[in-house]
């Protein structure tokens, strides 16, 4: 790849837009060439105007480029999407049909009947849709989504065993770090001391973002996967790292060295690819009792694996364990990136 | 009553022996007559060798008292136990063969067979299982226990829905406070921007404390509840305060209105008896979607009501809610309290 | 006192608001005939629109109270006003030119030439000022502020050390809780294993405001103390409870036994006169050498209490010490109505 | 250099021993060869008995590694003592006369009159003592210390002030971060929602390092710089980083401006050695109104830098700023290794 593509961050000023600058910055592929924001912002230089809140600190090179309006015209091939909802329904689909290839974190069009939600590592041939999706919209470019924070952990540790064993019914109690509500998001009188049993749609998302993940592209359509599922999701005090705990029925009640086995096999197409923002291991199992936890796991292959523990047996459905994964990494902007190499790789974008 | 009853609290300079010492201070019905400790504080001015924290202040007369051993002929009637679980093992079974009624926070005897396992409201007829105690032992005194902080509010918003409909299956994640394992206890790295999902035991004695509550005494031991149960057990960077995620099967499948009525109907002798540390209602119903809390709701009835919340339909179990209580209060000392009220009205303790 | 007198709270949802209406909700002087509120949330009944922090609860008799505009004829002689800055320019002048008795937390007009800026215990003399802003401005009612959260518990701490010594000049830090800036006010990205060593405003407020509390009024106008001050302001991972470390001159070096004497001893009108929300010690000395702490200390008081410690020699000003109070009661509702109660008792509210 | 120096860790288990393995792990210069530890984990498999903290996660090659007791014989040429106080003063002279040269964070020979305290930039030339220390103890080897984390980042951010103008006197007040008291170290009561005025010598520590750290070496003792100071010294609920409000006089009244200057243009023997731990730039000044924050600013330059904000005008000692870093590498392990660098680079070392 002699010369890199050019992509754009839409909504690069918020917390998600920040990660995707933080992981583009050196990027081997890409180059960052457009930064675009909200009217307020636009015209103004990046640094100015942006209360950065990744540790690392601004790259240079970004902090002299002038914010542009989100716009269809915008100078790059791909769009990494972290606009807010609204502005997602104005600009996704018209970018799209401009001729960008889109790789959204935002919600708005993830559960859309022609529009991929992919998880590298385990669905990446419902890249397939896009056919489908360019020819009925009429449009040069493509839409991907990446799904929510939440659901993604969870199907990376789901996905070995749904095609290892099958997966029945499955029960999961979330406990979501503040950075996956952006910034200012959660006040901190709701975070210090405190629990919050309650995050707004987050569990209807997470039963049907991670069936869809799971299901399959039959050529027209997207067709689920069949599993019975229920979520709790509460907000902790915790500043990045969702923790899940998670009971389940597989099918021929494997035991819980095979679930273990299984897991730590995981591999897909960004491992065999070797793709730049690829973990090693997507799923790391351990075997201490008290892991994963944030401080100690969410950083795990810079934030793009998924940490598994406490594999045991379950009395009421069979099985159960802990996952846990960086929000806005794997959970957000790392996933979005990751996508994009794997379908630049696969000649999926033209 | 026109004279107070002496007691005693037992390992009186820890976490839960300073909230027996809150509860006790003005108590109608009880003085505190000794405060005993392990060795190297014997003989010290309590004032002079407790790190206090509990917020209101150490009551001005405990100040000036002198730390005792721990022996069987302490002075008072009842003894309030907060014993490590060593010196537990040596002092409660030999206390209540002196004769003196023990009420134990400690979890050493619980599951002994001829021990009752009591929350006032919802199982005071395991009392009669001091009869064949007394008889047992030989002893004139007796034994009585609390439980495990997370069992006792899952079991105060079960009880209900046991009676009223039958539970068939359960699953709990707790989000539980760090009080709950004292001072120091847990270490605030573990605590800062963390969770830990692991504590040592909690899993087990949630599962076999529960069902014990919600069994019955048949004359001559306790046949457990038949409920199918298993509970992932975290710990939350939170002061006080047990936040649970329940799912669970009841017989018949009643509705979600059924389910609410029956949990806001219940009572117990402790409120026909109009018990001086009753909660006027024990379980708290609430309809906003993001409560309960553990900062709004954790000191709800002083800190002895259970407030359950996000009552809703569960895909894979059939019904699911938020129940929280404080850990400390009724999760601990206030239960202890409550039960010796109790046994004293109903005349058990001779 | 046979009737109360009705008193209006103006900004009644915010976190100040919520306050003023815990002091008042039980008070033996005064009832609460009118809550006001900003436009959007007018005619909405107070327990629809308002996410209440305040653990203990809202008042059940507010909950179905309707909230008003604010207005200058609203129906209540005294007003307390928690409303935002520029709803305070609008309003608070026009409600005491109206006739009606404002006591603000509001920092809008506290440097105003002709309002009193008054702790009860500290400065009582300057309210009359009231005679001079009557006349001046032209208003029948009245208008008196109460002062910044930190600037209060310092102000407090300082008081006996003025009269006894006096003060020439003064360091304090600050470590503020994050309630100070209301809700949803701080981001929990900015709170959790954080501290952000900037409040905007802060260190002007509590050098000018403290020199204000500690001057005279000269029957024209308010002369300051000459105190030479500096402040470091600083956002802790604190729900409620301000603490500040001081150091400062006192002329003729007194002792450290002398300056614990002085702050002992202190005593107020609000003292003299068993106002119904004045500390029995508006002054805590604590020996301990870990104390105050915010857990612990607080709620002293009912909150209405300064809490001061580790007093001891300074080699760079003569001596330091540690002062902590509660932001939200002693340091901004609980002095408003403080004041209310004094300026009532004292005859000068006509 | 072609082949490592062999180093040992003196109580690698804890928090500091961990951050030395972590700094340690692919360093060139240095191989580690030897881990000790108090008796009972001796003979133990580092990985198996060690409660690792640091997020990177524990080398590959040092987990096997066996633990061994601190012995004079242990098999390196350079020791780093993360040894506990006791254990310090047992081990680390005999480990120096035995030819070993330690470099020690721990403070029990900090203050002795032939042993350098040293930070790299700071006073490399107090290097010169260990010839006299040498002669004196009739040691071959050497013993070199480092000082207190908050004295560190203090020094830091004074010694080009100290160089430029000179500093007449200092009052310093810290927020200090909880893995400063190592794990278990402070409990999570004492840090969820609190503040703790108090850390036990402390302010003594700083007092006297800061003054011991910026005075000379005058061939036969150690001349402590002449600056009267005074410290406050608090622990808040903050994982790693200690920031510092600082209050200064400074010879002449530079301007703001001139202190900036001469902050952002400090450099040391680091810098000019380009020694493997150096940071390129040893204080940052940051412009924000709101930096440095823990968060943003602990891992600057790989966490071996200090960031100084808000320079500004003080009313009582002329200049004000905060300074913050990162207590356990900088302020800790790492200055140590710096150490050992710059005296293995300069020929110190034999």
């Amino acid at each position: 790849m002699t010369t890199k593509r050019r992509v754009a961050v839409l909504g690069a000023t918020g917390t998600v837009g920040q990660r995707f600058i933080q992981l583009l910055a050196d990027h081997p592929w890409f180059e960052i060439s457009a930064l675009t924001t909200s009217d307020s912002k636009v015209g103004k230089r990046f640094g100015d105007v942006t209360a950065w809140h990744v540790p690392t600190g601004i790259p240079d090179h970004v902090k002299d480029m002038v914010l542009q309006p989100t716009r269809a015209d915008v100078d790059a091939d791909i769009c990494f999407s972290a606009l807010p909802g609204d502005a997602a329904i104005e600009h996704e689909a018209a970018l799209a049909k401009a001729g960008h290839h889109v790789f959204s974190n935002v919600s708005t069009h993830r559960m859309d009947p022609d529009v991929p939600l992919i998880i590298a590592e385990v669905n990446p041939d419902h890249a397939q849709a896009l056919t489908a999706q360019r020819r009925g919209r009429g449009w040069s470019g493509s839409l991907v989504t990446n799904g929510n924070c939440s659901a993604i952990h969870l199907t990376l540790a789901l996905a070995p065993l749904q095609r290892d064993f099958g997966i029945e019914r499955l029960l999961v109690t979330t406990m979501q770090a503040v950075s996956g509500a952006g910034y200012p998001g959660v006040p901190s009188l709701d975070a210090i001391d405190n629990v919050v049993p309650y995050i707004p749609s987050e569990e209807e998302k997470m039963v049907e973002e991670t069936r869809k993940f799971l299901g399959t592209w039959d050529g027209a359509r997207f067709v689920p996967a069949a599993i019975t599922m229920s979520a709790h999701c509460n907000r902790v005090s915790v500043r990045d790292g969702h923790t899940e705990t998670v009971s389940l029925t597989l099918r021929g009640s494997p035991s819980v060295v095979s679930v273990k086995d299984s897991l730590r096999a995981f591999r897909g197409r960004p491992q065999a690819l070797k793709l730049p923002t690829a973990p090693l291991h997507p799923i790391i199992v351990r075997e201490e009792p008290d892991r994963p936890q944030p401080v100690l796991d969410r950083d795990a292959e810079r934030g793009m694996a998924s940490t598994v523990g406490r594999v045991r047996e379950d009395a009421v459905l069979g099985l159960k364990f802990v996952v846990l994964g960086h929000n806005t990494i794997r959970g957000a902007a790392g996933a979005s990136v990751l996508n994009a190499e794997l379908l630049l790789a696969e000649g999926c974008l033209g």
